[in-house]
C-alpha cells in the first residue's frame, strides 16, 4: 500500500474511532461521575499545592498564601476521614484551579509501562556539548530528531528550513526571543527598549516576564489593540489563546514589527489541527503536550539564522544550555507518542496518546458546558467545529483553560467563586474585566470532578 | 567503635593512602605520559568543540570561530590517520583549553557501573511541584537530603539553619542572587541599579552575566579594589578563585554591602578543606564537583529567608523551576559519592571519588609544574600546603584552572600561545594584564597530555 492510500485508510479508521468515542463520552462520563471519587490521603500536602503555587509569585503570592492559612484549617478539620469527596466534602475543600499543572495525563503514562522509561548511566551526557556542528550546540541530536518526527506525525508545524533552539521550558525561550529580537534589526537600538504587546485577553505572566528585570532592551507595552507607536515592536500571539482558547492572528500588522507565536496549545486534544503552522518564530512547550511539566523543556522553530543564534546566546548566558537528562527524557516521550500515532489506525491497538487526551478533554468540556447551561449564572466561549487533519474529522476546540464569564450582576467573578472555595485567576490579570475568570481544565480527575459538582451547586 | 574513634581511624588510613598515592604519582605519570595517546576518531567534531565554545559568545565568538576556519583546515589535513598524537601531531593540532568542560572525571563514572545509573518511568515527576511545604517548592526532597548529607560528609559547608534553593546551574543562581539582593533592604531602590563588583582577577563571565539584559536592578561596576561609592553594593567572592585558585575574602568590607560566595571549587580535589564555610549566601555547582556539566544543576545555601524567597521567585519567573529529572540524577550521583566517602577508610575498597579526583589533579599539576620549571618562559601561582580535614593530611591546592604568566618580554601570553595552537583565555577577560592566561586543567587525558607536551617544546 503506498503512503497516500495508507494515510486515507488510517483516516477512515480514525474517523470511526472518533465517532465511537464521541458516542461513548456521555455514558462514560455519567458512569465516572456517578460512582464517586476517593479523596487522596495526602490532603494536607495537596492543600498547600492548591494554595501556594508561585508561578506569578510577585503579584499573587501574598493573596494566595493569605487564603491558605485560614482555609487550610477549615479543610484539614473537615477531611480527617478518607470518605468520598462528593459525599463528605460538603463544599468545604478549597479547589484551586488557578494554575495549569497538567496532571490529568499521568494515567496514560502509567499505562505505557516499560515503553516510556529511560535509563541514564553515571557517565552519560557529561559534557556541556551535544552537537558541535549545530548552531544550538547544546541540543541533543536524538531530541532534535524526535521533534521533527513529532511535528511531521501530527502535522501542526513546518520544521523544514527551520533552526531548532531548545530551552528550559518555553518561558526561557520567550525571554530568549525578546533578547534576540531587541538586539537585531529592525530594532537594535541601544537607546530605547522595544515595545512588547499582546492582544487582550493575553497570557497573564507576559507583563511580569517582560519587566521583572527592568531590562533596557524590551518593555511591556500592554494591549496590542492600543499600540499606535510608529516604531519597532514585538507582538506576542498565543494560538490557541491562553486564556480563551481562540485561534489568533496578529492585530498590529505594521512595518518593523516582529511576531512571536506561542503555539503551546496547538495540539489535537485542544484544537482542530487545520494547517501546518509556518511562521518565522514559533514556541512550543513539552509540558502542555504530554503533561510532563516537571521536565523543563521547550523548543523554538526559528527561520532566521541570526535570531536562532541570538536565542542560543541568551540560553548560554542564562543557564549555559539545557539539561541533557531532560532532553533525553523528552525525546523518549515524544518517540512513544509518534510510535502510537503510527498504530492509531488499528482500533484493537489504539494506544494513541492524542486520541486518549482528545477523549478526556471532550468529556470534561461536555460536563462543564452541561453544568454552565443549567446554572444560568455563567457562560463559556462558543467554538465552531473545524476539520482536524490529525483526527481526520470535524472536531471542536477543547481548550486547556475555561474562560468563564459571570453573567448578571456578578461583577467580580474571581471573588464570587472564591466565596465558594473555587480559586481561579481573575480577568484583570489578562487585561480584561473582572467578570471573567480562567479555570484550569488539566488537573487530576478528583479535583475536576469536585469542581464540576461544586459549580453545579452554586445558586444566587 | 564510637564515632570519634572511627573517624580518627579512618583518617589514619586516609593519611596512608595519601602518602602512597603521592609516592605513586611520578611513576604513574611517567608511565602514562610515555606510552603515548591515541587520538580520537571524531577529530573534526572535537575541533569544532575546541574552537566554537560559546559560553561567552557575545564577546568571544567572532574571534574564536575566526581561528577555527583556518586552523581546522590545517588540523583536518594533518590527522587523517589515527596515529599516535604525540608522534604524528607535530604541533599542528589546535588544543583548546579556553573553557572548562570537566570531562576528565568520565572514567571514574564509567567504573561505577550500575551503582550510578537512574531509571525514570514515563509517569514519574510530572507535576511542576516537588514539596509544597518547602519555600523552594520545586526542590526534590531526595535531592535536598543528598545535598545535606554530601556537605556533611565532605565538611566544606554548613547546611544547618539554611534554605536550599536549587537552580539550573549556578549561573542561574548567580542571577537569582543579584535579583533578590537588589530588591531587598538595604538596597531596594527603584531609582538606581545596585553596583556589582569583584576583585581582580575575577571570573570572566561576571560582567556579561550582570549586564546582558541591561537590567535596571543591578549593574557591573568592575574591580572591587576600586569600589569607593558610599552606597549599597554586591561583592562577588569566588573561593577558591577562578582563575587563579587562591582562597579569597571580601575586599570592600563596607556597610550596606552583601557578599555572594561562589564556592564552585571548594572541594577536596581542588583545595584543602580547612573549614566548614558558614556564609550567608553560598553558591555551588554540580558540574565542577563531579564533572556532570550536561546536567544543569546548582544549589544555593541561603541564611536569610527573604533572600531565599526572592531567589526562588526569580527561578520561577526565569524557567518555572528546575527539571526534576536532573535533580534526581544529581541526587543519585551525590549519593554514590557519599557512599564512597563512608568506605574510603578501607584501601581494599577505595572507590572514593574525591581520592580519585585528588590523585588525578595532583598528577596533572606535578607534570605542568615540571614543564613550566624547565621552560623558564612561564610561571604559575605558588600555594602553601594546608591541613585538609577531608583528606586528613596536608595537601596543596590543585586548581581547576592554571593561571599561567608569560615571563620576560612576552606581553600578550594568549597570542603567544595561540601561535603554538594552544587556545587559552587571556588575562584581560579577568580584569588583569595580558601577560596572564587561564588554562583549563579538567579536559580529557588526551588533550591534557598533548598540551603538556606542546608546552614543553616551546622555546623563544
Amino acid at each position: 500500500m503506498d503512503k497516500v492510500k495508507r494515510v486515507s485508510w488510517v483516516f477512515s479508521w480514525r474517523h470511526l474511532l472518533l465517532l465511537s468515542l464521541t458516542l461513548n463520552v456521555s455514558l462514560l462520563s455519567r458512569f465516572i461521575y456517578e460512582r464517586g471519587i476517593e479523596i487522596e490521603t495526602d490532603h494536607h500536602q495537596r492543600l498547600h499545592q492548591e494554595l501556594c503555587f508561585q508561578k506569578e509569585v510577585n503579584t499573587r503570592e501574598a493573596a494566595m498564601c493569605g487564603v491558605s492559612e485560614q482555609e487550610a484549617q477549615v479543610s484539614r478539620s473537615s477531611t480527617s476521614s478518607s470518605s468520598r469527596a462528593q459525599a463528605a466534602d460538603g463544599g468545604k475543600q478549597v479547589i484551586n484551579l488557578d494554575h495549569g499543572d497538567p496532571t490529568m495525563f499521568e494515567e496514560y503514562w502509567r499505562r505505557t509501562g516499560e515503553k516510556s522509561k529511560i535509563v541514564i548511566r553515571g557517565w552519560d551526557s557529561m559534557s556541556y556539548f551535544s552537537e558541535l556542528n549545530n548552531l544550538c550546540w547544546f541540543l541533543e541530536p536524538e531530541f532534535a530528531k524526535q521533534i521533527t518526527r513529532f511535528h511531521r506525525s501530527v502535522g501542526n508545524a513546518v520544521t523544514h528550513d527551520r533552526h531548532i533552539v531548545v530551552g528550559t521550558g518555553s518561558t526561557q525561550l520567550f525571554q530568549a526571543a525578546l533578547y534576540a529580537i531587541s538586539l537585531l534589526p529592525p530594532h537594535a537600538s541601544p537607546q530605547k527598549p522595544i515595545s512588547v504587546v499582546s492582544a487582550i485577553p493575553y497570557y497573564s505572566p507576559y507583563p511580569s516576564l517582560t519587566d521583572y528585570l527592568k531590562s533596557g532592551l524590551y518593555k511591556w507595552d500592554g494591549d496590542a489593540y492600543n499600540f499606535t507607536k510608529d516604531e519597532p515592536y514585538i507582538e506576542l500571539v498565543t494560538s490557541p489563546n491562553n486564556p480563551d482558547g481562540f485561534i489568533r492572528q496578529p492585530v498590529v500588522n505594521r512595518s518593523r514589527g516582529t511576531v512571536v507565536y506561542d503555539l503551546a496549545y496547538y495540539w489535537p486534544q485542544y484544537t482542530p489541527i487545520t494547517t501546518s503552522a509556518d511562521h518565522d518564530l514559533m514556541l512550543f512547550t513539552f509540558s502542555k503536550i504530554t503533561g510532563h511539566a516537571g521536565t523543563r523543556i521547550g523548543w523554538a522553530l526559528v527561520k532566521d539564522k541570526e535570531v536562532a543564534k541570538k536565542m542560543t546566546e541568551f540560553i548560554v548566558l542564562n543557564t549555559i544550555g539545557v539539561s541533557k537528562d531532560s532532553q533525553l527524557r523528552a525525546a523518549k516521550i515524544l518517540q512513544v507518542i509518534s510510535d502510537s500515532n503510527e498504530h492509531m489506525g488499528f482500533p484493537e491497538d489504539s494506544d494513541s496518546f492524542f486520541l486518549y487526551a482528545y477523549h478526556q478533554m471532550t468529556q470534561r468540556w461536555e460536563r462543564l458546558r452541561d453544568v454552565v447551561r443549567r446554572s444560568g449564572l455563567f457562560s463559556l466561549p462558543e467554538f465552531s467545529p473545524q476539520f482536524c487533519n490529525y483526527i481526520g474529522g470535524f472536531t471542536e476546540p477543547h481548550p486547556a483553560f475555561a474562560w468563564l464569564k459571570c453573567e448578571g450582576d456578578i461583577e467580580d467573578c474571581e471573588s464570587f467563586l472564591r466565596e465558594h472555595k473555587i480559586i481561579t485567576r481573575g480577568g484583570r490579570h489578562f487585561g480584561m474585566e473582572a467578570k471573567y475568570v480562567r479555570i484550569s481544565m488539566l488537573d487530576r480527575d478528583e479535583k475536576f470532578n469536585l469542581f464540576v459538582e461544586r459549580l453545579s451547586n452554586i445558586s444566587l
